[in-house]
């Protein structure tokens, strides 16, 4: 399986002088890349694509070849299979589609047939590649000028979409979240996400793994997989096709056959795979599993400087059933003589607009070591004109001193905002910018630590 | 009530020469802001503020001033107030805090006894302020250089809360979301949320009203004025405090008797005020009423190039009780003839990763005509190669020639993807990053035409 993502040699078949071509785009990612193994441009009719050598046919290629990508029609895959076989290549990235998604489950089957017969491991057809941002294997058919590639970091997403995999991919890139390996796994005719989950669960560079799935080939053996993986690390899951119309459009789209909401659920929860309804949850959810620490409770903190921001996120983790006590007796004495008199210790703690950097300090490490909460949700509004930029020290040695209770920030604004709240994310602690998305988040992390 | 907005001359009493100070960041916005009215600062100690010439009071101005801008300690107000009367100022804008939020109704109710006696109306106390995009008039006390003013629009926002109001306008201003008016109105002790309804229900230059609410002072005020500017105007509200703790929190914050959540719903619904769960969604509604015409039904036809996201826009739009019909077989029979033999003709409609940007024309003319459907959920990820910058005029030519139906765009990207949606904005068609958001503001936008 390693092979998919961190090959020695690499073959593309289908390497194309046309850049509007996949077989050229996937080619020149690998080489842009910077991808440090061997790469092997297949292509009868060319002598140089980028300045590679070609190879009329990986027979012959003078070298070993660990993984070939394919991405010619569907009607010469056979014949380049075989030849695959004969060659010794274990493991195939098959980019070409129109197999089973327009009901052409014969050919499907023919291929299927030739995998078993030379032992090789095949990723798709109908699907995007994969993508290793420590090994810069980077196989994705979509150009690199139009599809931002993320930083190296500790999440893994397995899609089944290709779409859905390289839009979210881009989008999160450009928000700077960080991600270790990238699959889209289309037809799943021979790897499939159980596959794949099995890898992750074991992979040193993955923390978390993501899945977008439309649907599960063999039900009994994702379960058992997944509830062995969800002991090491969080797996967060979306499922296209819950309701009754999207099933029937994942039919035409990798042909899955998508079963009902509540089976998924059910099955999900006892896995402990934690459910994301939308993308934004299936993200947000990946950024505090990333970051935080376990929580003892499903106790909560706020602290704001804005006191509708504070209503806001109170009615928000309530809905999420999170619990938000008073905080005891001796620190709110100990903290009245810290804070402004305006300011209400209750909670949500309401430092007021005309909060200092240094009342900050303040509420946060005594929240932090105050026993009747389990989380802290900071609220920071960095509109008002007191906070200085000494408010990121303070927040990262404070962190630093109380790790072991989770620290969440909501910070809302433009610029401004967005240039503290990436230092801030540097500092490992997850931000978000509506009260709505930080409560599920907590709700997220909780249930994972506490349904175990 | 136009003075609060529009005035043309302003009294800042509280002006201050510290930069840290409330009354000098608001001279400073006003000043910066290019507000086109007379500006007095008013300080008995300094000469010259930013180069303006210091009065000791308001009554040694030799100019009428409409509205008075007063930033001072909550002990010095009374005095003021009286001094504003006898100057003939009828409008009055009281950023100062410490009043029924803390308690101290006391100074509320001889607030009010000056306001009457001589005539005079105020927003506030405890507020953030006002802003007009169009006469400049900012007297916001949160710098510029911290919070973004975003450009003139036709969506006003009357917010309880300060920071609410301010951290969301900044936000926006950056995705560049325009506004009209925006007025914090705190305590709410004299104007309240539906005079200012009423006055915004008038405003040629407002076309969508945004409420965020702690609390109702009159409720059935609220709702005759509510249901009267509903017919004339979307409104669309997020309630703080709908949940037992958050409303616990609102005492503290605004002194606002929050309710339940669903007495308030049904409420709105009576009004035909469209209700935002979150934040995030108060502004996706804004968006698509700002921008789109009334559906004629709740038919939605998907045009994906990405069949992951065509099924997540399904299974949203259904989640919403939105219909997903298939096209008539003329239209379906006249689309094959110009799409890629793998496009799969139903709803959603894949054109699949290989669409030209002649396909995607072809797709979004037909399915605009077709009658099958009565809005256009459009995904386009702009990851895949073929798509040309011609994509933009296309779709500038055709929702102008088929402006009746409503069009919403689903673009899921980075820094690339971007470029190309805030163009698409700019041609008035709303754009969103996921599926579920696009569908609950269809939802919304349904609501709104076929509740009346």
């Amino acid at each position: 399986m390693e092979k998919f993502f961190t090959p020695s040699s690499v073959a593309v078949i289908g390497a194309s002088r046309n850049g509007d071509k996949v077989g050229h785009v996937v080619l020149k990612n690998l080489v842009t890349a910077g991808f440090k193994g061997k790469i092997f441009p297949i292509n009868p009719h060319a002598h140089f694509i980028l300045h590679l050598p070609c190879f009329s046919s990986v027979l012959t290629v003078p070298h070993h070849i660990d993984t070939a990508i394919i991405a010619i029609p569907s009607s010469l895959v056979l014949q380049i299979l075989e030849e695959c076989g004969k060659k010794g290549i274990k493991s195939i990235i098959m980019v070409t589609a129109g197999f089973s998604e327009v009901g052409n489950h014969e050919l499907e089957s023919k291929v299927h047939q030739i995998l078993k017969k030379y032992n090789m491991r095949m990723v798709g057809p109908n699907c995007l590649g994969t993508l290793d941002t420590y090994s810069n294997f980077d196989n994705l058919f979509l150009p690199r000028s139009r599809l931002s590639r993320p930083k190296p970091g500790v999440i893994s997403f397995i899609c089944q979409s290709g779409a859905v995999g390289s839009a979210t991919l881009d989008l999160l890139a450009k928000e700077g979240m960080k991600f270790a390996k990238f699959v889209s796994y289309g037809n799943a005719l021979d790897v499939d996400e159980s596959d794949m989950l099995e890898y992750l669960g074991d992979d040193p560079q993955t923390k978390i793994v993501c899945i977008y799935m439309e649907g599960i080939k063999d039900g009994k053996k994702f379960m058992r997989i997944a509830k062995k993986v969800a002991q090491k690390k969080p797996i967060i899951a979306i499922k296209g096709g819950i309701t009754e119309a999207g099933a029937k459009a994942t039919l035409s789209h990798t042909a899955s056959l998508a079963g009902v909401a509540a089976i998924y659920k059910a099955a999900f929860k006892q896995c402990n795979i934690i459910y994301a309804e939308t993308l934004e949850d299936l993200f947000n959810y990946a950024k505090i599993l990333e970051k935080s620490p376990k929580p003892q409770g499903s106790r909560v903190q706020i602290i704001t400087n804005g006191g509708g921001f504070g209503i806001l996120a109170t009615d928000a983790l309530s809905t999420c059933n999170l619990q938000i006590p008073e905080l005891t007796e001796q620190t709110r004495k100990m903290l009245k003589e810290k804070v402004s008199p305006e300011a209400i210790l209750k909670n949500p703690i309401d430092l007021t607009g005309s909060v200092t950097t240094e009342q900050y300090r303040a509420a946060l490490e005594a929240t932090l070591k105050d026993k009747n909460s389990d989380m802290i949700l900071l609220i920071l509004l960095l509109q008002t004109p007191l906070i200085s930029p000494e408010i990121i020290p303070i927040i990262k040695e404070t962190h630093q001193k109380y790790s072991h209770k989770p620290l969440v920030i909501i910070s809302t604004g433009g610029h401004f905002t967005e240039m503290y709240v990436r230092q801030i994310e540097g500092l490992g602690i997850p931000c978000y910018s509506y009260p709505n998305n930080a409560a599920r988040a907590m709700k997220a992390l909780y249930e994972y630590y506490h349904r175990r």
